[in-house]
């Protein structure tokens, strides 16, 4: 069990992971920092923390959690190095790697190596600790992308934590997770957004949202989500994002030119070949990819 | 209580519409004709329908269904206009209406006023009978968008048997359906579509889809649905869905843009407006869009 745990950030993923811990008996104290008064009040309210505090409380805890949008990261962990004790951990919950893990070093110096970067692939589009559950990471992939000044010691401890909370622990590095989750998670992201403000900007927009049904909800979900999470996320993982962004804009343009030509063949097998694809995936038959860079 | 039905394409929507119209006692005998022998033994299986038939059951039949991709329409409206008899009532349940209505027109001449144009706003990414489930009108919108040859009285009969399966009505013409469900609907469609293809067409396709998770997965449920009838609704709506993809992408463009600028005012700016215009949406406050056209 952890004495004390410092959560900066009690959000969605910072509150979740509290409640979590505290399920599993995993910590003794969680203390809370938060910029806003009411999420921290929500955050009291429904358990997540014990109390409030500030970075000071860090020279005394065994673990100090980063949960706040990615471009605060810097700030957060700047402000957080003069109250590092020798034997704290400290993990993120952000998107983003590579940017992280340069703040990391850039902001803790000698300490980065007690810093273990992490990415829970768990969520949701709701917002703040009213959102947040026990069972959020349960079955569920947290990405960690160690890095070279990690003591392995300190690489397993994380490990063992998100395991305790129910997760599936992943090893990758940080290039190759922004560019994985550049694809499957910030692309998607960025289409649902750009969909609804396309129709939400229309004249006649009303019209177009009293139609809407279940295909649109599930396809917009993520436009719910957080946006200055998301702009944070965008930005910083800005180059892996425009490279996908650029692959999905000509890949939709092969497709309205397939339509524009009335060309049914390509329309067909572009549309059969992602059903097809979505149905393996969903029985997990991973086999039937490609995987030439393995 | 309708004697005779007879559906013409028994599956998803069709074998839902026999289950709906049968669990409400609104039918005696259900009769199914499908090309696939399989999709019919499912259909008599799961109870859909009494038995199987050919269009010649039209010929004493209160109502005929059609449930075909929208593009066999035609051909279906062709080879059952021999077999009307003056009393039959005709639907469609065609995701396009425009092209649905024109060939009622050419196919059924002076019986068009006996065709009433329909689409369901029900379904789902899943295909086949055995998918199909009496509730599936429950509580949805069916919009019809009748032909000036419709006597009123046919209209308001097949009204009531939607109500009868739990749908609400909504009248529209046929040019303002395309143009709506080409938006909120058949543009969704394809960019979930492209997506899927995107990925699965990569050399390390299996790196992406083994960490794809929820976000992407209710992003991508609609790149579940049949290729054969989104091909058919893309080419028969293709001036509307052709409009739509080209705003898309000039909107997705200037995402992209801004990004590239690491416009951090403007990407968060977009986003927010699509989170909000989705939170007024799913708390049905419409008042806050823009209708000008009204």
């Amino acid at each position: 069990m952890l004495n004390k745990v410092v959560i900066v950030g009690v959000g969605l993923i910072g509150a979740a992971f509290a409640l979590a811990l505290k399920r599993g008996n995993g910590a003794r104290t969680v203390i809370g920092i938060d910029r806003d008064a009411a999420t921290l009040a929500q955050a009291l309210a429904c358990g997540a923390i014990d109390r409030q505090g500030s970075m000071a409380d860090a020279n005394d805890a065994d673990l100090v959690v980063l949960a706040v949008p990615v471009r605060q990261m810097g700030n957060a962990l700047l402000a957080l190095r003069p109250f590092i004790a020798a034997h704290t951990l400290i993990i993120d919950v952000g998107s983003t790697k590579q940017d992280v893990c340069a703040a990391a070093r850039a902001a803790l110096d000698v300490c980065a190596g007690q810093f273990v970067p992490c990415h829970p692939i768990a969520g949701g589009e709701r917002h703040g600790p009213l959102a947040a559950s026990a069972e959020m990471f349960v079955g569920k992939n947290v990405v960690m992308t160690p890095l070279a000044e990690n003591f392995a010691s300190n690489i397993q401890a994380v490990a063992d934590i998100w395991r305790q909370l129910g997760a599936h622990v992943i090893i990758m590095t940080a290039a190759a997770h922004d560019a994985v989750f550049a694809a499957v998670s910030h692309l998607p992201h960025m289409l649902a957004f750009a969909l609804v403000d396309e129709l939400a900007s229309r004249p006649n927009a009303r019209v177009f949202f009293e139609h809407a049904a279940s295909g649109f909800r599930d396809f917009t979900r993520i436009a719910s989500s957080s946006p200055e999470m998301w702009r944070d996320v965008a930005l910083n993982n800005r180059d892996a994002l425009l490279a996908e962004l650029d692959a999905y804009l000509a890949r939709a343009t092969r497709l309205r030119q397939s339509l524009a030509e009335a060309n049914d063949a390509e329309l067909f097998a572009m549309m059969q070949r992602a059903q097809q694809a979505r149905a393996q995936w969903l029985t997990g038959q991973f086999e039937h990819f490609r995987d030439d860079a393995a």
